[in-house]
């Protein structure tokens, strides 16, 4: 398939150089599964992109006119990824914003990136970055267009890993460049707390709520790369690839001995439990 | 006049909406002021552009090229603001660069926003913005087009200032939305350590050039609220205001009384050394 999109609801792909995204990464995305032409978790997309736009003051597009979009960019498309891109639009003096400027809303209909099944079977291989993420909770948690860090971050390796994990200043570890991570140590889930800086996936929340059915006990918090390291099982998630468990940790970057993990039982079961709705 | 903008080299305002610097802010810029046809101080925007490009791994335009494309805009132009922006260009899966994929130029001459005279001669009233700065010796100095920490200060007030200091996660004053900030203490001249976060603009390092060739003793360093409060003298720098001086600095976010300022002999005395070229 190619690209298909939809720039303010024309079939068009330009956008103005004097677009706030552009000058500023002033705006939000959302990255989306599309199966048999429907774009999965688009409520929760959708309910990320709103509280996004909330905290950045942009007003967004309603959700029956991105539904409406949507549905005619993914008909007929039996896999595919949806970004959607939405920014407060084009002006303003400087930094200072245009209150009048409508938002620009940009859907991408594009190729879904094959990955091996191999991945969520029997486990990838990721690193230890040497980019940090700063820490601020004014964009903390948020999917914002202002992602040079992890741009930076993934440029530290070509294909011999699937995925790097970043640590904040203080060396705390945060999330995967594209995923959120997960750790299984003493029979309960770790995740990293994400109040000063990281992205609340949507595979993230799908998890949770997995892991609190099974009754799972759940713990949001610190987590150095000692207690990856000594974690019984690690996994990555996104709403692009699921769930893949880590097999393999390098941490060159801290000058430490490479961690192996088998894809583990708890893993095994949240993979089970998770559907595509 | 109108805005005319050159997007690698064409007459036309438009990028992909797949261009990384839309998709990250994954990309540079400089402002620069123009007069009689000219950039004021190319030289020193280009290298910084320069700098920035290395930090960031893109190979950006050469100096050549963005010196015709701009001689060519900024014809017969009295007065205005030349904006350029590169970036790393189209493409890559996600986060990951296509290395083959050539960096985007764009070059706009937008209308010189008139500010008042009075400004420079009287000095203005700022305030200390809730927003904070990120901290990240990675992206710190350069003028990435990550600006979201910016943008959400600049919506803290409307005309009533005119201009915001920001502060970075200890409460260190950093840098104005849009300026450099400077004061004079003990008959020294202050101003932040941008190693961790803030812009390394080019009006700053015109000043501490041309402090050392007036033989003031400069300090870069940290400063605080406090600091700035007693201080005998604060400006302001970017390459379009030059310099400005406080007169009236609010501290309401911080539940603290306005500190009140005269326009000083130093900051009078550096806007008298400071040229055009």
């Amino acid at each position: 398939m190619n690209t298909a999109v939809l720039v303010n609801g024309e079939a068009r792909d330009a956008v103005s150089s004097a677009d706030r995204g552009f000058q500023y990464g002033d705006g939000l995305f959302e990255t989306i599964a599309v199966r048999d032409g429907r774009p999965l978790r688009f409520a929760r997309h959708l309910a990320r992109l709103r509280r996004g736009a909330e905290r950045l003051g942009i007003v967004p597009p309603s959700a029956a006119m991105l539904e409406e979009e949507a549905r005619q960019l993914c008909k007929g498309t039996p896999r595919a990824v949806l970004k959607i891109i939405v920014t407060r639009g084009p002006g303003g003096r400087g930094y200072a914003c245009d209150a009048t400027a409508a938002p620009t809303r940009v859907l991408r209909l594009q190729p879904w990136r094959e990955r091996s099944d191999d991945y969520a079977r029997h486990g990838v291989a990721v690193r230890l970055c040497h980019a940090r993420l700063g820490r601020n909770p004014l964009l903390a948690g948020i999917k914002h267009l202002n992602r040079l860090e992890h741009v930076l971050a993934r440029r530290e390796w070509s294909d011999e890993f699937a995925e790097g994990l970043m640590r904040d200043d203080t060396g705390d570890v945060i999330e995967g460049t594209m995923s959120n991570v997960f750790t299984v140590a003493a029979g309960a889930l770790h995740t990293p707390d994400l109040s000063a800086c990281g992205v609340e996936g949507v595979m993230r929340a799908v998890v949770l709520e997995a892991a609190a059915q099974l009754g799972l006990e759940t713990r949001i918090g610190r987590i150095t790369t000692d207690d990856l390291a000594r974690a019984q099982e690690i996994f990555l998630t996104n709403s692009l690839i699921g769930i893949w468990p880590v097999i393999r940790l390098d941490r060159t970057v801290e000058g430490k001995s490479e961690a192996a993990f088998a894809p583990g039982a708890v893993t095994h079961r949240l993979q089970e439990t998770i559907t595509d709705d």
